[in-house]
């Protein structure tokens, strides 16, 4: 059951003017559901990609890494769903080169301007018949009204389709920033996530377009964990189609940035947290803010040694203010000089821990009655600084087991 | 239910000279259990620590390194289950100060002569005058025949008592090696474990022991993890008490010493796997052996990083041969330059991942027959250089789940 995520409203995901989207049922591992993803993008689109740093990086991600440095302007995505080709070695690079190839023929331009996405089971060879029979389903479905099955059309073990879309003024012009992103279990993104794709009809410069995609990955993507597990197909596109009657935005002091990238950003953050409510077996939601750190990496590695403890998780997962557990892993994040003396804890508005120790004040009642809630927000001060950083994530509970116990069968 | 672990059988535990133990039933948490150990030390053994490296440690393992480090002799431990004494500031530090007091006066020495240990919940007071009341039903059992009883006293979540003993021919001469350990789950010891005490009645001289204490216990317990939670409480206490009536072994040049160090590493081995068979939910026990590594410390990383993966340990759990979830976790340790077409996977005899892909003559039958093993090998070979790294682990199991969220109740 995911945590306060219901599916998206259709009528609420905004086309983006220049970005096209068809669906297929391919078959690539069960008959009867969107597996396969094709997206086409309009002339002089800016396309920047943020990926996984897992070294098993899957065949895709090696392709697209090739064809964003090619730098020739990207005219297509293709994902499929049910193979991850990753752990597939030269015969899944050349899997890969074969489907842009594909593509590029069907749409015309050349296969170096294909992006190509896999998620699925890994170190399973990439099922091409059944992919590129996709392809002519999904050729006559292609328009920019497909938001919500293109939702569908990527999800694995998620419940829920994620989208989310916002309107974002620029200077008295209107843009649009519509994404979907799936993932609920092998989440712990380092530099991007699973699957997403973030696409606005403002026009930006390529550069600094790409500056803006680790922007954004950073503040979202790369803020939450569900089982700590980095996957091999991390990836995170974002596409300015330029379809806007705008005047292209080309320097970092445009006045029209800060909307826009707080537009980008709420869309990103909100599929982010949509990953973390439906991640495997979730029944909460938690946000972790560790602050007074020395600094960034500091703060970033004591909320994500809180995110990954599986003795906390199930705490989470019980209702169960163990409490200690929080400071346990405090305490395992690394940090050799750290003052426990000096370590605070609040569960939302009540302080459990002050200066190392259980709060005098702190009742046994006022922790449960937090944990009880679906969504629990966790703050821990280190008293060593100013830094600070903010973490999502789920809890652990039997049927994370149980999913990922049965996910191939 | 344990793998392939059973209780030992009492009559095996080598009584050590110069080592009584004596247990209650104090009711630190609940009744009718032991949960309070005493042990007398006589004069002159040399006792070295290994403790935790959590920034949490717990009030008796400060007090344990303050009074190894004043180096008075030791003459007695006190450990108790049920609290952990951690978390729980300048009260827990006066605690385990007033247990070492008490010990110290009933027994004649002083108090920086006694070391203190505790386990159980964190962040909740010691039960002090509980604890103080098991010391009287624990001195008149003081015997050195007591180490089946002292292995029970020390339990939480194990379900079965952790001993083992071996006898060593030190030249001619025999001595005995005994120890007990406790540990099930926040098993991923850092420079030690939960709880274990190992003693022999060889005569060692104090630096050198220390020295042998280190290696024993990167060699034995910093080898196993459960779940990756460092616990705030973790200690290997070696004894050696000279009762023996050998010529103490005071050079590392001693050709005695690597007979008794190949002892003492059985013992603490044994001790080591035991935890882990024991292991919160285990139904596996899984060894991985990393090798052809640049150095020690990525082969560590990798062994760690693939025992940490809950995707992997879930696969083990349902014998789900979903074995690209291991080339995932091999790609996620944070080796920045690794190669991933050098990278080869066996389990048992079965060569899965050939040059860092699927090997052609792989079937899956043959990971099949494997996975459903309850003990199974995993080897990764890096194609880096010569170093390896061994650690054992369990799965990840349904009960792992239920049995830390019902931990308190």
């Amino acid at each position: 059951m995911p945590v306060n995520l219901s599916p998206p409203d259709p009528t609420s995901l905004l086309p983006i003017p220049g970005v096209e989207l068809g669906w297929a049922e391919a078959g690539m591992r069960k008959e009867g559901r969107k597996d396969v993803l094709l997206v086409r993008l309009s002339q002089g689109a800016s396309v920047a990609g943020v990926f996984t740093r897992n070294r098993f990086a899957a065949a895709p991600v090696i392709i697209c890494r090739e064809h964003l440095s090619a730098d020739r302007g990207i005219r297509a995505l293709v994902v499929n769903t049910g193979c991850a080709n990753a752990g597939t070695g030269a015969s899944g690079i050349a899997d890969a080169r074969a489907t842009c190839e594909a593509v590029a023929r069907r749409l015309d331009c050349a296969a170096s301007q294909v992006l190509p996405f896999s998620t699925g089971v890994i170190m399973e060879p990439l099922p091409l018949p059944r992919l590129l029979g996709g392809l002519e389903q999904a050729l006559p479905r292609l328009a920019t009204g497909h938001w919500a099955q293109a939702a569908e059309a990527i999800m694995t073990t998620d419940t829920v389709p994620k989208a989310a879309s916002r309107r974002v003024d620029l200077g008295g012009l209107t843009i649009a920033v519509t994404g979907i992103a799936k993932g609920a279990g092998m989440i712990r993104p380092d530099m991007a996530t699973m699957l997403a794709f973030v696409a606005t009809d403002a026009a930006v410069a390529g550069p600094l377009w790409r500056q803006v995609a680790a922007e954004i990955a950073d503040a979202s993507f790369n803020r939450i964990t569900v089982d700590g597990d980095t996957s091999t197909n991390d990836s995170l596109i974002l596409i300015a189609s330029g379809a806007s009657p705008m005047a292209p935005i080309e320097a970092a002091s445009d006045p029209r940035l800060p909307a826009l990238r707080d537009g980008l950003l709420a869309v990103a953050r909100q599929l982010a947290q949509a990953i973390v409510r439906d991640g495997e077996g979730a029944t909460k939601f938690i946000e972790i803010v560790v602050g007074q750190a020395f600094d960034d990496a500091e703060a970033s590695r004591v909320a994500y040694s809180i995110a990954h403890s599986p003795l906390v998780k199930t705490a989470f997962f019980a209702s169960d203010p163990n409490l200690g557990r929080i400071l346990a892993a405090v305490g395992n994040a690394g940090i050799p000089d750290l003052d426990p003396g000096r370590v605070q804890l609040h569960l939302n508005d009540v302080w459990v821990a002050r200066d190392g120790g259980r709060n005098a004040d702190y009742r046994e009642e006022d922790g449960q009655r937090v944990m009880r809630g679906a969504e629990i927000s966790v703050r821990v001060e280190l008293g060593r600084g100013a830094a600070s950083a903010t973490v999502w994530t789920c809890d652990l509970s039997h049927e994370y087991v149980s999913i990922n116990a049965d996910y191939r069968s």
